[in-house]
């Protein structure tokens, strides 16, 4: 039984605007690695499942560009969707495409623009869920982050008890999914020993379309269409077409009856606002994080990033300064979860 | 006896950087008019003194940008100065070339980079200058400014007695001249009535020279080998060779004998840092000033200097965010007087 991976690379690339675009999102993007973080993504994932077992689903808008980060993945492998839909739908192609070739495969799911410090951690964690299948394959498995502190922009997956356990890795039941809390909520979750929901699911395909057929079937009917039609680009269009958007996380994953974790802490970070790039990279003795050239005088914790231009900042502290191609971007680092509903706004 | 203007042009332009830079220096721009700084002084003063009578003297590095700026005023009115040496020099300059073509003519001095908002004021101020040297041809007149608030950055002028009134103006004794103040010394001055220095002066030009002649004689004796040579250009490098770079207010004013002052409100503002130049600007109802494009997002009172790239600012108060050619600037608008001093220290 063969571990196969999705890599999910659907991002628009809004929340670290205007260096993240849509022509150019983060994931094609290198923050505080010399990679751009899909390529870091599949080079964690290469040594679980060779280049041939290696999925990504991507926009058609910039599957040009991943295919040419992405050289040693075959062509074939990189599904691109006309247009996103959110993971569910994304979910169920993929996991098509590999029940076709593969149909008792295991499948790992992983979104492509997340930073892991400890890939060793991250590996040893892939690997004891692909060993959890063995023993559980009727279960959904999500890794869960231990959390650092209680954040309001995740949700949080409850944990109950232990189902299996092998050296110091554990699987434990989920007894519920909590949505993005409110702080004093998301106080209390941590001190329950709730964990971080990343997005990062394994299962055998032939468990997760049985379960997509379950709890979503308009999804799963017109996915059959699109199986049986053996992938032609006009099908795909039309599966996407019809298909609600909708996460995974809702649409299945809070409905299924058999779902397991694997709390798991390798330094992750879901490099998901300019506030976070800022946790990523090395900060010089007064905080600062900075990308290209900047000068600071009497600053503290700024993140900033120059891009032609160098970057002078005097007096300020916890700022985002940065320019993109298009624009100049400054806020405060508390602020930077604003981004995207600011640039929606601009943008009308 | 005919008035003549001298424009002093030999701002170096780090207060304002980086949209303001030693070759493109702030007077050559314009900051909330559509006219640059020197364009917009000249037209103030060429009702009071034709084109003929207007002289120039600036930096020779972007002496034919300014005459470009000004193609109006002769060449031969535009004095270059080799390298800056602060205001005496350029004042002794000046004097003695209006010498040479009128000995008892009337010299009025104004920097290049304020902006005036009220010119009828200003200019019936100057007028009345000139009706004053007729009366008083010995004296040193300055313009002092009506302090709207304890500036620490200005030096401020003691006015005593009243020696002529006309209409709403008055020419009053000069008391003393003070240093830039400490905040506390600056509350006491402005209960006092003290005057803003803002580097305006009128004289006849036998009486300067005389007052030169009596104070700095070093500078006199190079100037009278200048005069005698006629201002060949390898005269005027050895005149500002051997001059010492020393204000005109600490060379002469502050030690001669017979100084005046016309307290004058013309809506001055000496364009002097970022923060200046927010005053300066109409503000939207936040209080943000922007040139070129920008968006707010729950911001306050920023100035915001766009160039190319529209800025998007978010949840920010109280800064400078200006690009220029060569960077970007983002500082506080309370530390905009420290943008040169930290230029310095990056440039080494």
């Amino acid at each position: 039984m063969a571990l196969h991976v999705v890599v999910m690379a659907g991002g628009k690339g809004e929340r670290l605007w205007p260096v993240s675009r849509a022509d150019r999102p983060k994931q094609l993007i290198s923050f505080g690695s010399d990679k751009s973080l899909i390529r870091a993504t599949v080079d964690r994932l290469l040594p679980l499942a060779g280049p041939e077992r290696v999925c990504i689903v991507t926009g058609a808008d910039i599957a040009p560009q991943v295919a040419a980060e992405l050289p040693d993945i075959p062509a074939s492998n990189i599904l691109a969707e006309p247009f996103g839909r959110n993971t569910a739908p994304c979910i169920a192609y993929a996991a098509a495409f590999i029940a076709a070739r593969d149909p008792q495969g295991m499948m790992a799911v992983f979104p492509s623009d997340h930073a892991i410090a400890d890939t060793d951690v991250f590996q040893k964690t892939v690997a004891y869920g692909a060993q959890c299948l063995h023993d559980f394959p009727e279960h959904l498995i999500t890794i869960g982050i231990e959390p650092t502190h209680p954040e309001t922009g995740y949700g949080y997956i409850a944990p109950s008890e232990v189902m299996h356990s092998g050296g110091t890795m554990v699987l434990r039941r989920v007894a519920a999914f909590h949505e993005k809390p409110d702080r004093e909520r998301a106080q209390n979750y941590i001190a329950e020993g709730f964990l971080w929901n990343a997005g990062m699911f394994m299962w055998r395909v032939d468990t997760i379309l049985r379960d997509i057929k379950r709890h979503v079937p308009d999804l799963s009917d017109n996915l059959m269409r699109l199986s049986a039609s053996a992938w032609q680009n006009s099908d795909i269009l039309s599966f996407y077409e019809n298909a609600r958007a909708v996460s995974i996380d809702y649409a299945v994953m809070e409905k299924a009856a058999k779902v397991a974790v694997i709390p798991a802490d390798f330094g992750w970070n879901d490099v998901g606002s300019w506030d976070a790039v800022g946790k990523l990279k090395p900060k010089d003795r007064d905080g600062n994080t900075v990308e290209g050239t900047a000068y600071f005088h009497e600053c503290r914790d700024n993140v900033v990033w120059a891009g032609v231009k160098p970057i002078v900042c005097i007096g300020i502290d916890n700022l985002v300064v940065a320019e993109g191609e298009e624009a100049i971007l400054v806020c405060p680092r508390e602020r930077s979860q604003d981004v995207s509903s600011v640039l929606k706004k601009i943008r009308g």
